[in-house]
């Protein structure tokens, strides 16, 4: 097992109705006013905004808005909400959605308290020295940014989509109320689905070695996931399915599910690339064209690991002992999984051809400056064979 | 899925060496005199004091020291830490040592900040307003309380024994180095893997609906300790092994296995009446006495639950469905893997009769005020009954 540290002090908040403690939540911290940062404002029409604004002003706290939020969230728009921020002396950054909101509130937060260009946090040029509180209240299970460290950010101009990691994302509150989540559609749940289990997934097969406390709790999380996920695709109004999915997503980022494990997370540095440049492919649904690819490619390499994913996580009775075999089932359990979810498999099902691919590997390695680590290593030629494979 | 609010900010420093960092880590915190508390003197035997020390040294933070905490902490001592703090003017209570350390600069750390007799805590007279942090260098993989809101001190008037919870007793920082635990002796170690099974097995089998999440994670845990338990007890110097326990006993105890469930840990408040009323029992001791004698109480209450825990932590194959059958193979196998790793199951194995068991179970109803909760609710007489069957 790998030394590691683990600090997550975001205060949980979980269950029906806790939406409504939003303003006695950030009153508790003594906070006054904060900047309300929202999506596209599905928030208006299903009563969540009421409900939260009708909340603040109970608590005597003071707001300034920003919606507009989008898939993949923007530099431009993170600037904006740096200005809003210093104009009007804003404490906390309130991001009421899922990931896209969470991380926008995230680089609004760091960005109001640093000088300088946001974007060279993302770039990794700079690291911050402070940051605005965050609070949130989530309304899409998936990104897990409600507790993780990271950021993910895309910046119109070169179209680039980075991520980095500092304590200061860390949200100081997270407010998770499951029925938040009974309007999203099938299509975000299904991305939400594969984008909580790519979390672990990709923590569970980095390149170390075995780990079974984590692991066991890594298989566990998938395990209900997949249960969960099954119940809530097909009765949105599942209580306990999206409250298991709900948590099961903050988890799967929270570092929880890889303690002790190298974190490289291949399969989301390419991904990156996909929704960076073709702005409608949700980064779910990429993470569900790639893993597969990525899986076939690698498990050569660790097929004891992928044996015991499909034993433990897929029901697999591995009587010969065969772990090639064993390991290929578990693969296309999970692909199978996430086809029976209605989510894309190949980019042909995303309507992209190859014809980018070359670009997005190039972009991948920093135009050759990085690979990607794992059981292989992937340079350009390595991502474009995944990329193929994934065709 | 019960709502629930989950917040554990304690810094986890985990993996070799960590404990030469202790002196650093507290200096970054910007704290510059520390009480240095510890138990009965192993670790100045075995090199664990001097790197410590050392470490303060080179990080310019000051110490004054009290040693002698016992198993079973005790007030009095408590009692001259809280003095030698005010007259110090400590800035932070450090325990080196296990569950017993921990606890006892617990009630140190709170006392200190707060006028009054210290046991009005324990007894919940009285909550905290604030307290002194508390850190901790980890040595023994049992109690958890290094993650845990939880505090247990005996009175040794009465020989009452009373656990309190509150957020303020959730450690600063563990700094967990699982080979400080290599020397652990076998009856010790034995002791922790028990009490760290026992604080997920007391959640995982409170009485609420099944909690996908929680309940997965819970088992991998549990199935993961019995692994390296095993592995453990037969060759101490083991380190992913020791690794495996050490944040096992952290997670243990830390909420994250019982979220979204009630927590009552029934075999808990019955323990506390064995080693308050017999100073010689470990805890750990006492508690595998009582849980398969708890467990035989009560699984027929629950024999779905029961079923899962024997299929999914001890591989039962439940075939014929028969969940009665198959509850009582779990119970059975763990019975035999408590016997495997020479740990007491009856009185008889303490040397106790039954001779006190009427005024254990008196003292455990707080005199016929409380009933412990659970598939079977426990009153004096119950409690006599899970007496008898652990005879």
């Amino acid at each position: 097992m790998l030394n590691f540290e683990y600090h997550v002090p975001t205060k949980i908040i979980f269950g029906k109705d806790t939406h409504r403690l939003t303003g006695r939540t950030i009153a508790e911290y003594g906070y006054k006013k904060v900047l309300l940062h929202y999506g596209g404002g599905s928030i208006k029409q299903n009563g969540i905004y009421d409900d939260i604004t009708a909340s603040l002003h109970d608590a005597g706290i003071q707001y300034v808005e920003l919606g507009g939020v989008s898939p993949n969230p923007k530099l431009s728009l993170v600037k904006e909400g740096i200005a809003l921020c210093r104009q009007e002396q804003v404490e906390l950054v309130l991001a009421v959605g899922g990931g896209s909101a969470i991380d926008s509130a995230k680089l609004i937060a760091v960005g109001a308290a640093n000088e300088g260009d946001p974007w060279d946090f993302s770039i990794r040029k700079r690291t911050p020295a402070a940051a605005l509180p965050v609070g949130t209240v989530l309304t899409i299970s998936a990104a897990g940014s409600e507790m993780s460290l990271s950021c993910v950010i895309t910046n119109e101009d070169g179209l680039l989509k980075r991520g980095y990691n500092t304590p200061f994302n860390r949200p100081l509150f997270a407010i998770c109320n499951p029925a938040l989540t009974y309007t999203v559609n099938k299509f975000q749940t299904g991305c939400g689905i594969v984008d909580m289990m790519m979390h672990t997934l990709e923590r569970y097969f980095s390149d170390s070695p075995d780990t079974p406390l984590t692991d066991r709790m890594a298989e566990g999380l998938l395990a209900s996931v997949v249960e969960a996920g099954t119940i809530a695709i097909n009765n949105p109004y599942d209580y306990d399915a999206r409250a298991n999915l709900m948590w099961a997503s903050s988890l799967s980022h929270s570092d929880l599910t890889g303690l002790g494990r190298d974190v490289s997370m291949p399969c989301h540095q390419m991904e990156h690339e996909i929704s960076g440049m073709y702005d409608r492919v949700a980064h779910g649904a990429g993470l569900s064209v790639l893993w597969p690819a990525w899986a076939k490619y690698v498990y050569r390499f660790a097929p004891a690991r992928f044996a015991g994913y499909a034993v433990r996580v897929w029901g697999y009775k591995n009587d010969d002992g065969d772990d090639l075999k064993a390991a290929a089932f578990g693969i296309e359990a999970t692909e199978n999984f996430f086809s029976g979810i209605d989510m894309p498999t190949r980019f042909s099902h995303l309507g992209i051809g190859a014809e980018k691919f070359d670009e997005m590997a190039e972009k991948c390695t920093y135009w050759g400056t990085r690979t990607l680590p794992g059981y292989v290593v992937l340079g350009k030629k390595e991502i474009m064979d995944v990329f193929e494979l994934a065709k």
